[in-house]
């Protein structure tokens, strides 16, 4: 966490003049860091707006379209007229199609009473953050992880503590490491299982271990599954089955490819839900009313169908590009078993994966995304590739990183 | 504000058992107060699913529909296959109508870049208060006022300060309350023009006024415009044209009848945007790309010659309403100006507002928000009445609360 308000006063001093004696903005919004991968994004638009073709291999968003059935579902709410608010929790008809999913995709019961539908994943993580947790709080989580989480938990003056994961642990928590950083002002852990840069498995009784450890020194677990129906080789059980005090977040986002629609769910325990409640009603009033609509077509049959297609797209895309990063010299100890994300030390290639990747996209066109991002431990040496490209674009991607890796060995 | 975890503790005793030796969720969430009106909400359900009619006077909705053209474009966007992650700050070609709009609309120049599209205006304010204050900063609001915003900087560790305000001032805050409640730790004021629950205007001068005590003050002046496009007697200028240093925050929800597309946005000094984006960038990603695509309809003339229909019907049901309650009893003595609410003291009619739309709920069937849920001052002596339904049903309702109020004297 940046600890001064540099950022901060550099935004402020391009703009002097009309803000008179005041203060600058929050310390709160000053820690809140960029995403560095935006710098990338500016840097590839610029280059396409040049006419340069770039290949990104840097987005977290699948390039799939939304399934036809719930954009049909979609049209037919708005057709309908379907604009209006919906319970805070959501339509009671969803939380009861999201209960029926755990029941039927994973043999767990979850009373629709304990999920609130939420606007994405980010409108359950604020919510359940918010629920559990006071100012001076301190949630573990790990370093490498998903840059927004330590953000969520700086908004609301909780204080996140990232556990350095290496390779060895497939970049996830173990209950060992809980157990070894827990201190007196922990409150809980945060986990996302696939993870996020890694994409690496959290095996299921060292999540059972993990929920025990923290259930005994009275924290939360909160485990973020919004990557758990990308998982490639093995049936995975839902964290929701380990107790009723886990709280498991999730989304249309990923699996769905309904990133733009803004629509996520969390489960909570139910002593939490008026909690839950109140502060929805606050902070959102509702998630997106189409949306809610929408999604009710997620688990047809039919929507599962095409969602599995993509899926095994997803993997194949995996298993071609893996190999040839390897090959390529990147250093990458463990398989990704899920999301779309292949997370690689940069070995002997380069020693900043910044400078890297900045390179990489000038010279070459490929986006990708510095290690940086996800957080301070050994995350200079390490860049992320999304592969959230169609096959053929891969490939290419593929093709160019390797003869500008040859370029730039014989420059 | 709730000083203790009583509510809190209510919610975990219901629900013993699976929590073990949990200490009970954040003090944060056990201080946000839940809306009376949902008991209300709560209360009117469940008289319907018994076969009761209830006339609804409580939803701060319009009963209108959104008008086609925004429909058939967000239609259109999602046959397109619009459906994914827009920049943290919205479409360019939103945020660049919404300039035009200022510009058309109100003759004052707002650069594009300074207005972030949100999801809603609740995702506005967050922005704005989370980029602006540190916990412990006070911020001056009007009690009674809109409740959610002593709720949002609760959830920020902000310190919300009602200031007491009287049918005197039209339920505002003016320059002299300002300068008389500024402290030591205040660092900005919040107002709602017009404001809910009293649809009461601050004149211009005045607030031109506060805009100066505040920034002689080195603190913020934050304006939710939320309903100034359904002020109906005059025309009021924006704040936004008071100068780049006030934060205006607006929303389609209201006037533009888009409720559950979850769609508004905030205007910020373009120094402030940066932490703006990186808030929204972690906070939501982004608002719904289907609304945004929808909302690009929002200020065509086909929109607005309808929308300006739909204002017309909410004047003339407030030059029903507001004489009818007159003459029954109620002390109503500002002629709200625009939203669409009627805040009206109990005068002899009743001394507790809660119990009074309780029973008039069960004896009559007619729901209204009780006055507690705005604040402290004076608000149990109050109700809130949103002409929120057409003009036939409100009629019945008039005639509903008379004949109660003769029984209710007679018994």
């Amino acid at each position: 966490m940046i600890d001064d308000r540099s950022q901060q006063t550099a935004d402020w001093q391009r703009h002097p003049g009309a803000y008179g004696n005041r203060r600058p903005s929050a310390l709160r919004a000053a820690e809140i860091e960029p995403f560095r991968v935006m710098d990338i994004l500016g840097h590839a638009q610029a280059l396409q707006a040049e006419g340069r073709d770039v290949i990104h291999l840097e987005v977290g968003e699948p390039d799939f379209p939304t399934p036809p059935p719930i954009v049909k579902a979609g049209i037919r709410a708005l057709k309908a007229g379907q604009t209006r608010y919906t319970p805070a929790l959501g339509l009671p008809e969803l939380r009861a199609a999201i209960a029926g999913y755990y029941r039927q995709r994973h043999g767990v019961t979850v009373s629709p009473a304990r999920i609130a539908v939420t606007p994405g994943a980010s409108g359950a993580l604020l919510l359940a953050l918010a629920a559990l947790f006071d100012p001076g709080d301190e949630l573990l989580m790990s370093d490498p992880g998903y840059p927004c989480n330590r953000h969520f938990a700086r908004l609301l003056e909780v204080r996140p503590v990232g556990v350095p994961v290496e390779a060895a642990s497939g970049f996830q928590l173990t209950a060992e490491a809980v157990t070894r950083h827990w201190g007196p002002r922990t409150c809980g852990v945060l986990v996302a299982n696939p993870g996020n840069p890694a994409g690496t498995l959290i095996a299921p009784a060292e999540l059972a271990a993990i929920h025990a450890q923290v259930r005994a020194r009275g924290g939360w677990l909160l485990v973020d599954e919004i990557y758990h129906e990308l998982i490639h080789d093995r049936e995975a059980p839902s964290a929701a089955g380990l107790g009723e005090d886990v709280l498991v977040i999730n989304s249309f986002s990923k699996y769905w490819c309904m990133t733009g629609w803004r629509l996520g769910w969390l489960i909570a325990p139910e002593g939490l839900m008026p909690a839950v409640e109140r502060l929805a009603q606050n902070l959102f009033l509702a998630a997106p009313t189409p949306a809610q609509h929408a999604a009710l077509a997620a688990f047809d049959p039919a929507t599962l169908g095409i969602l599995n297609r993509y899926k095994a797209e997803l993997r194949a895309r995996r298993e071609r590009l893996l190999p040839a990063l390897r090959d390529l010299g990147f250093d990458i100890p463990i398989k990704p078993e899920g999301a779309f994300y292949i997370y690689a030390g940069l070995g002997r290639l380069a020693d900043d994966g910044e400078v890297f990747a900045r390179q990489l996209l000038k010279e070459a066109g490929v986006a990708i995304t510095p290690g940086r991002d996800f957080g301070q431990h050994d995350t200079t040496r390490h860049v992320r590739f999304a592969y959230t490209t169609d096959g053929a674009r891969m490939a290419e991607a593929i093709d160019r990183i390797a003869n500008w890796l040859v370029r730039r060995s014989a420059a």
